[in-house]
């Protein structure tokens, strides 16, 4: 199994992205190739030994070659050919918008390109942290409670503090604040509201528990990782937490009773079947009170989230050698050529 | 403002998507273009003279100028260069999958192109009748009650009949059963499972008025067509229901009284804005006992729906002028810089 690793995107996520990409690239023990995203959306193949961050801030990538998404592949020019880069399965990992809203999942199933990563329904139901409390609810799975606040409404709700603010379609706590006093509730808000016209606020709980697991599906099974608890101030900031997985050495499974330990993979695995198949995933939880809530979905966690897993490249390929393209449709013209047959001929 | 048309898609409802493009093509009234989508997800320019029923049935679109999307544009090669089709705006008239799943919505939006039709979001939420029903819950607007079938479980719900079976993400009809009768359950249900892997189903009410309504929203204000009671034996069939819309000489407002009306109207508002900002949809409801229900949402109406509509150019010119590029991230890359002055040099 050859994989190409997608990364970059125009997302704010963008240079995480690149971090994620350099980390994997040390964890794969296979050879790889590297297709990035630019800021302008322009696909670069970007050979083995560049793969590192001057390349990328320095925009020496340009001088690499372009790529361009055809049916069935990504192709550079050759001459006055066009050949296709070789590999088998596209890893997704474009953090954040194109990669984790959709469009990249769009872009590979309508380019008919098999690629490990959440599917258009599973993006979008993870990307929007408002979607992602319906879809949790309607699968039975706990989340915490919360109301939007609409940037084009400008409501004033009777929000009751302290509260957690949120963007509803940013990850890694960009834009993220915790209001403690009603004076800077105001500012909170600004912020947010620069980066996303729907913010989530919930109550912000200081002594809530949080429990990170990965996993994926494999046939009819789950493979799981172990459950981090991950390290914390009060949340981790944008820096703090992608530094986190480039700089991992050994986790150790967090201190849960057996219960609680299957209370989280039930409920993983009631978030994951069979909306996210195809992906590896990881789901950050809260427990309170002895109950499992979803706090959110990392559909294209860090770095794959690799250093939670025993033996990640085993479970990588099992993974990638289940997937399929999505199935064609046959178009075969009965209904034009019985319109054909009538009066009303088009 | 200069209009192309894309139709075609890989979906069941490709022949249809031919027929409504052919239609609107009359309906316009101005040079257009036409970028038609084959089976196998490659473009093509097809000139205007070309836009028949044969063109496609016979194949013979093969021999018009194959197009391939790249940032801003579709592109054609002419000579040893590559020249840009002259379009303001696409609009979005692939129905069924590729074009109303978020397909259409991701590409448009990844490389830069102006597009009448739902946005990736709105595209998920309407697709899948499941989620339209979490999404019309969370707005307010009330759905009739209903069970999901899924294939991978083979559960045996105790099914109330008469019921009425649909597969959640097709549209035209295509794959719906009315079950009365014990005995033809489960063919109903082998036929669902061949297109789908998920059944919604519904109470079968046979009483039942249907009304549909079209819209779009231009700046703060709704354009509201004029509400359809659509003829209908128990529910039009694929045929029966595109037939309709290329055959569609007027149309009357439907006999309701205005508090309905306004109902009608009120309901369409929670379920468009801001979700489906930059489409024109039309909205398919019941009224029961006096209250509102939503069927479902058609983001890429048949045609447009035009015939709906009072002036239905000067509406689609308002709605395409309103509409901007999804706004693109400036990286500096001051993430990358600030880590290479670092140890942990990547």
């Amino acid at each position: 199994m050859k994989y190409a690793i997608l990364f970059g995107g125009n997302s704010y996520e963008h240079e995480i992205s690149i971090v994620s990409a350099v980390v994997l690239k040390k964890v794969i023990s296979k050879n790889l190739e590297f297709i990035f995203c630019d800021e302008e959306r322009k696909f670069y193949h970007i050979r083995s030994q560049k793969m590192n961050s001057k390349t990328f801030s320095s925009k020496a990538y340009q001088k690499e070659k372009e790529l361009f998404l055809k049916q069935n592949g990504f192709f550079y020019k050759k001459f006055f050919k066009e050949k296709k880069l070789d590999f088998d399965c596209v890893i997704n990992l474009i953090h954040g918008r194109d990669g984790e809203d959709g469009k990249v999942a769009a872009l590979l199933d309508f380019y008919s390109i098999k690629f490990i990563g959440p599917r258009l329904e599973a993006s979008v139901l993870s990307f929007n942290k408002e979607f992602t409390k319906l879809y949790a609810q309607s699968v039975g799975v706990k989340t915490l409670n919360y109301t939007m606040l609409r940037k084009a409404q400008n409501t004033h709700e009777n929000i009751p503090l302290p509260c957690i603010i949120k963007p509803a379609r940013l990850g890694s706590s960009i834009g993220i604040s915790i209001v403690k006093d009603k004076k800077d509730l105001e500012y909170a808000k600004d912020v947010g509201f620069e980066l996303d016209n729907d913010l989530l606020v919930e109550e912000f709980k200081s002594d809530i528990k949080e429990y990170n697991l990965a996993g994926c599906m494999i046939k009819d099974d789950f493979i799981f990782s172990l459950i981090e608890e991950p390290k914390k101030k009060e949340f981790l900031d944008f820096e703090q937490k992608y530094l986190s997985f480039s700089t991992h050495t050994k986790i150790t499974q967090a201190n849960l009773t057996q219960e609680l330990q299957e209370k989280l993979k039930n409920s993983f695995a009631r978030i994951y079947n069979p909306l996210f198949k195809g992906a590896l995933i990881r789901c950050d939880f809260f427990i309170l009170d002895n109950e499992v809530y979803l706090n959110e979905i990392n559909p294209n966690p860090g770095s794959l989230a690799n250093y939670l897993f025993e033996d990640f490249n085993a479970t990588l390929d099992a993974l990638a050698n289940q997937i399929s393209l999505e199935e064609k449709i046959k178009i075969d013209y009965n209904f034009l050529h019985s319109i054909n047959g009538q009066k009303g001929k088009l």
